[in-house]
């Protein structure tokens, strides 16, 4: 789509520029933000995997204080552009695109070229609260499965899946499934289920303590959650999913045509 | 899809539990957290714009350091729970739900009963660079609008939205257009232009200094960000469009079927 804008945006000030300009018109910048432009050029010429010079030594090259390196450094983290690497910092690689489809996880993340995987956090069956009652098709109290994943890019974890899904639908998840492969291909290949139908919800949350040790990251990191809730090729309520990505590793992509009327 | 779960999701500790549970494992949790929990329940007690007690106030209530009462309101403004109010702090609504589809801004969100409006930041002409030519239609060098407007929901500043399109296909935008109006509509009624497809890409982003300023938001506030590449209704490429949307305040909703394959 557009795959210069993050890294050229913070250094082009002209007023129509069709990038993302980050100077107020009034022309006062914090000096934390100038920095954050500076360190964006040194990224741009440094190119991926380039190891940026260490806080102090920035400190000196643009003669502030080491706090305020540490903001720009910051925030260039949170935004993804930049990586800590044992005890350095070095230039990320561009954002994961995971196009908005039924097409699962490991479909998305292969497309890329990475290799995609799962690790188990725990499979549990608890009594279903009223509120998920009707989005997976029981009766409340009825039991539910609870299967939580962190998500796999090439041995990184870049996310957290939580699936909600009645027992009496797949009786004997918890003995046959693998529980890092694909739960799309297990509800497939095992029971012909497929996903008929989906309404998602996409929005920015922060992590919570949990989600960050889950995921490895520094806590109230921008994710982006999305909740899912499925029909299956019979329109009948299938499962809940709630997925939740590094807002620094990822991004979705979708094709809007005029026949999509989303819900 | 899930209306209840920002309202419940951090006092909600039982294991299976099918919303976000925030703490980790091992049981030790960040002081900042455990208070921000017990203010996330008063705010649910409170109700949307029930005004919260002060800074001050919380800290005796949880007695803790004013500081930690701090960051725990941060994040929850952050996120939208709250809201700044004159010099108070009250419960917010909750997130605005914009579907992802071809229909504009203004049709997204009149259809959540909400009035929406767009005040003009800039719209002014400049020559088109290479990344941005094969996107509009032109040649590198022709001239190309750049339309800049703060989105408006009700009055309250929630987005910022750039448009470049091709002079040569809208000669008379700046004599002919109300900025406040509909550019869809424009495009339809006047030149019978519509949108036939479009690729977007959504992502979270930091607000630089100068959004913040324009969309009257902390620094630093995540944001949605969506970049869409549109094609005419005959497939001639259009324009291109970068919306930046407050993280607090809207979420995206979409339908999935098998017959959707996504760019």
């Amino acid at each position: 789509m557009e795959p210069t804008h993050s890294t050229s945006r913070l250094h082009a000030f002209s007023p129509g520029s069709p990038i993302r300009s980050g100077i107020p018109e009034h022309g006062r910048i914090p000096k934390y933000y100038a920095v954050k432009a500076r360190i964006a050029v040194l990224v741009d010429e440094l190119g991926e995997g380039g190891l940026l010079p260490t806080e102090r030594d920035l400190a000196i090259r643009y003669e502030v204080a080491r706090e305020t390196v540490r903001q720009a450094l910051r925030e260039l983290l949170l935004e993804g552009r930049l990586r800590r690497h044992g005890r350095g910092t070095v230039v990320a690689g561009p954002k994961l695109e995971q196009p908005l489809s039924l097409a699962s996880y490991t479909e998305g993340v292969r497309r890329q070229g990475r290799n995609p995987g799962r690790h188990l956090i725990g499979l549990e069956q608890f009594s279903c609260p009223p509120d998920l009652a009707g989005d997976i098709g029981v009766q409340t109290g009825d039991p539910v499965w609870h299967l939580e994943r962190v998500l796999l890019a090439d041995d990184e974890r870049v996310g957290l899946e939580s699936t909600y899904i009645a027992v009496a639908r797949l009786p004997l998840l918890d003995s046959e499934f693998e529980p890092d492969s694909s739960f799309y291909a297990y509800l497939r290949e095992r029971y012909d289920l497929r996903i008929g139908e989906a309404d998602e919800r996409l929005e920015t949350v922060l992590a919570t303590p949990r989600e960050a040790l889950l995921i490895g990251t520094p806590p109230a990191l921008p994710m982006l959650l999305i909740q899912r809730v499925s029909r299956d090729q019979r329109g009948v309520p299938l499962e809940r999913v709630r997925s939740l990505y590094r807002g620094d590793r990822f991004s979705f992509t979708t094709r809007l045509s005029p026949g999509k009327t989303p819900g």
